[in-house]
């Protein structure tokens, strides 16, 4: 199997018009991933995606402005959903199980909800539900790390790992890989303009309106919720929400890591997921 | 110290006019017990009541029309929270902890919702939010089980305790103690019309009402939400909608166990409440 370090990167043209960069590694059910905010098709670990290609097919994209995707990133959830199903649908894809992280996983839910018929299972990690209450934007101290302009190593590991020498050591271990076993045809860094436009989906996302909360129960395919024990950005009080919300979750709290706990714990939570798909 | 299966069985009267029969063993904060559907003063395993009680006062304590106190049980949580608070008030007590097992961990959210300077810190131990979908009754083999006028000893273990070797076993050791340790002064039954009572309280908790779950932003008090993996009686995806909406709450979910974990993990439960309410 080719490694996601050096798979080629592909792109498609949808039927919006919107030419999306993609990866694809692993053959068998596809398992779309769908990336956190300011991510672009290398900020996957290579460990990660190529553990989760053991079995199945994984395929990465750059979404609409994303990267090297065309297009103007919108500034919605339900937009970014949107795109993504235009993607997938482009690709000939008919069926396929989600796997969406931070930003991403409000991706996988709102394409749960619009196109239910499209999803087999989802993994929603480092989630929140819309309108969770204490999700209106990030901490100060999270979007003052990695929501200005430049992000530097250690801001980057400040927020996706825990302030312990075990996930900090694995934190340097996971950057190595995203920034490191690719040396080349990387992916276009995502734009600022891009990044405000996420942004503007994440707050939006995060305006308090409890109602919201009982979308969850009109996603009714199995979800496995995941997180680190220390996540800053998305609490796993969210975690735990969704859990009680969706009509069938398990959950599971990753611990002595943070916001990047599938990255650190990549073996044990790819196994995790694919215990869960092959259910 | 005493132990709760020979503490003594003592009464108070409290400004509402009910005698309210009690037990208390141990010295130091106030620790208070709330009891589950049908139970008495004796359906507190004393081993679980004898850990607890190595640091700090715990009392138990039937409510209205249970067991041996007289009046007429009411037919809603928020009634039965008023009475708790008339026993809490008339023991001349100012400021307790709770700890509340299914029923009475209803009553204990509601007491923190009545008079919350009256409450330090909350367990809820196989716990549900008042209006959280699916809790409308209880499944039929449950209700079954153990709504009936009589209950056997299997049908209290099939609820209480996971069906598995280990589980079962440390249940039949938790009747033992429940039903064998105390051989004088045991308190009356809970009559028929007590449970009917209660049961139309456990229902009318549990009429689907998805802006009821907002109600618990207003309990601040720090939560410990604990139950087991298997509780067939009230599921534990309750304790995660609990542990997610809940300001200051933590969980934990105890292996191989159902709704009566906290008699099965009696030791280990006992620690991790001393351990939350010390802290």
């Amino acid at each position: 199997m080719t490694s996601y370090s050096t798979a080629e990167t592909k792109s498609v043209t949808a039927d919006n018009g919107v030419d999306y960069a993609f990866r694809s590694i692993g053959d068998g059910a596809p398992l779309v991933l769908l990336q956190h905010f300011r991510g672009n098709l290398d900020n996957w670990d290579p460990a990660l995606a190529d553990a989760l290609a053991q079995g199945r097919r994984v395929i990465t994209f750059d979404n609409t402005g994303v990267g090297a995707t065309t297009g103007r990133t919108p500034n919605t959830v339900a937009a970014m959903a949107d795109d993504a199903i235009e993607f997938i649908t482009a690709l000939g894809l008919e069926r396929v199980d989600l796997l969406g992280f931070s930003l991403g996983s409000f991706v996988a839910q709102e394409i749960a909800l619009h196109r239910p018929g499209l999803v087999n299972r989802i993994v929603l990690a480092s989630s929140a539900p819309q309108g969770a209450s204490g999700m209106h934007g990030w901490h100060p101290d999270v979007i003052g790390a990695v929501g200005g302009r430049e992000t530097s190593a250690e801001q980057y590991l400040g927020v996706f790992f825990a302030p312990t020498p075990t996930s900090l050591g694995a934190g340097q271990q996971a950057a190595g890989r995203i920034f490191g076993a690719r040396t080349e045809n990387r992916d276009t860094a995502t734009s600022w303009e891009t990044r405000q436009a996420q942004y503007d989906a994440v707050t939006r996302w995060g305006i308090p309106d409890h109602a919201k909360l009982q979308r969850l129960s009109a996603i009714t395919q199995p979800v496995f919720v995941a997180n680190g024990d220390s996540d800053p950005m998305i609490l796993p009080r969210y975690s735990h929400l969704l859990a009680g919300l969706l009509p069938d979750a398990r959950i599971k709290i990753y611990p002595d890591s943070a916001h990047g706990f599938l990255f650190q714990h990549h073996k044990e939570f790819a196994d995790d997921v694919e215990t869960f798909l092959a259910a």
